[in-house]
């Protein structure tokens, strides 16, 4: 089993929360990546410098001074004191940008027409990635040695350029790629019994991948006021239902459609939790 | 071979200079590893903040606030920029701090006496290392992979700190650690041959390692006036005749005395060269 996990800026920003998310994570059994966000810190860092961070439709515009700040915030300060929180709780971690290993190559996005403002939308150095774009060997070769790897939202376009990337997105792309990738057991031998679902073509092995995203609801809401009325199971017809319905709304749909794209690519499940239940079954999945 | 290189600063903060050195990096034969500080972006990133540098003996005094400038700076964005404009070059790099892999872990600073000042000064959150500090076993995992390590100032004291160290010790405690690393060959033979050099009792083999410091001086002048008065190679006793002549003063002293040290433990040779030469022979050897 290999869990992807995601976290955001809301816990990168928040140190006791941190502190327990970073405990809870450590003692996780099995092969684990963590991915995480940091976007309040970088807004602060460019209103202290005197920039104006600009937004269009969540994303951030990232001209070459605004790279500067959230490479430093990002890859940096949030990455580094995150991977020596993993390191005190004994948990062996490695924090890395798409540029270290060449472990995600990202391709600088087009400037893009965006309805809202109803014209062409530049934002400079900001990348897209896919699992296509994922060095899972690289991972794989970390995880084996029982090392976690801690992705910041930096990557780098191959010609000597970083760019600013999705976290989510990375974290889908990380997930799809090593729920595709095909390791050779030690043994060298696939045990192509009837039950194991790992087994593949070729006699190499996959592991069943699962990609949680931490946030701070308790899963997703029937009722968005009533932390208690937690979904516990979406698949894609219940999904259709609940977009009828108009239970699922806004910044959900797309976030929801990107986890059934996930699930379509190779991943086992996508489950969405509140930070504080890392450990424990509470939460929505989605299959 | 393992080459360590260590640059400063005043490459780092100039693109031309920077860019000229990694392309002469990545087609440098070998294992290597890339040590670099970067110390002129953090003062100035400080005052950008509103922040005032305070250094003591050329050494910053960082406090919680600066830790955050200097890890934003060292490890974001001056790491994560030499190493994608290496991978650039085709040359697979990864950018580590301390706490990436456990790769170095510092001792926090005790407050200490310093003459000048004649009273005890707190260095604050500033680390310590030496060759024990230094995980070789993982960094020889990523030479063998042809993959390149690229060491940021920044380490940690595995209690969840982050520390600021010293660029130029980091640098000479990394080539002692390879110096004395033991690898098993491929054909976990020895070759026992008595012309070879590298056999050790065990059967297992060291790699001969060199340490080259880069600054902006063609090596250890004999007029620090005279740009073409280079010292070509300077032993012990050379040494020793130097400092009683007054050639070698000042700053120089403490180099060359930790650079001698880093042969005694094991270190074939140290070299001080201009950055523009890292791939001629032009430079003070230490032997």
């Amino acid at each position: 089993m290999i869990r992807i996990i995601k976290i955001g800026g809301n816990v990168v920003d928040n140190p006791e929360l941190l502190k327990k998310f970073v405990r809870d994570l450590a003692v996780m059994p099995g092969m684990k990546i963590l991915v995480h966000g940091g976007g309040v810190m970088a807004s602060q860092m460019q209103k202290a410098m005197g920039m104006a961070p600009q937004m269009v439709e969540g994303r951030r515009v990232t001209d070459e001074e605004t790279l500067k700040v959230v490479t430093m915030v990002y890859a940096g300060w949030c990455n580094k004191s995150i991977t020596s929180l993993l390191q005190a709780e004994g948990c062996n971690a490695i924090g890395l940008c798409g540029a270290d290993g060449n472990v995600i190559k990202a391709k600088k996005r087009a400037p893009i027409y965006v309805e809202s403002l109803g014209k062409d939308v530049d934002y400079g150095y900001v990348g897209d990635v896919n699992a296509e774009s994922v060095n899972a060997g690289f991972i794989y070769s970390l995880l084996e040695k029982g090392i976690v790897p801690v992705f910041n939202a930096i990557n780098h376009d191959g010609q000597g350029s970083l760019l600013n990337t999705n976290a989510d997105t990375i974290a889908s792309s990380v997930a799809i790629a090593m729920a595709n990738y095909r390791y050779r057991s030690p043994r060298e031998v696939c045990c192509r019994c009837e039950e194991c679902t790992h087994c593949s073509d070729d006699g190499r092995l996959t592991h069943e991948t699962e990609l949680i995203y931490c946030f701070e609801k308790d899963g997703v809401l029937y009722d968005k006021d009533d932390d208690s009325s937690v979904i516990p199971e979406i698949d894609r017809q219940r999904f259709a239902g609940l977009k009828a319905e108009g239970v699922v709304a806004d910044g959900m749909i797309p976030k929801l459609t990107n986890a059934f794209k996930a699930i379509d690519s190779g991943v086992a499940r996508v489950v969405i939790k509140h930070v504080r239940n890392l450990l424990n079954d509470k939460g929505t999945v989605l299959i």
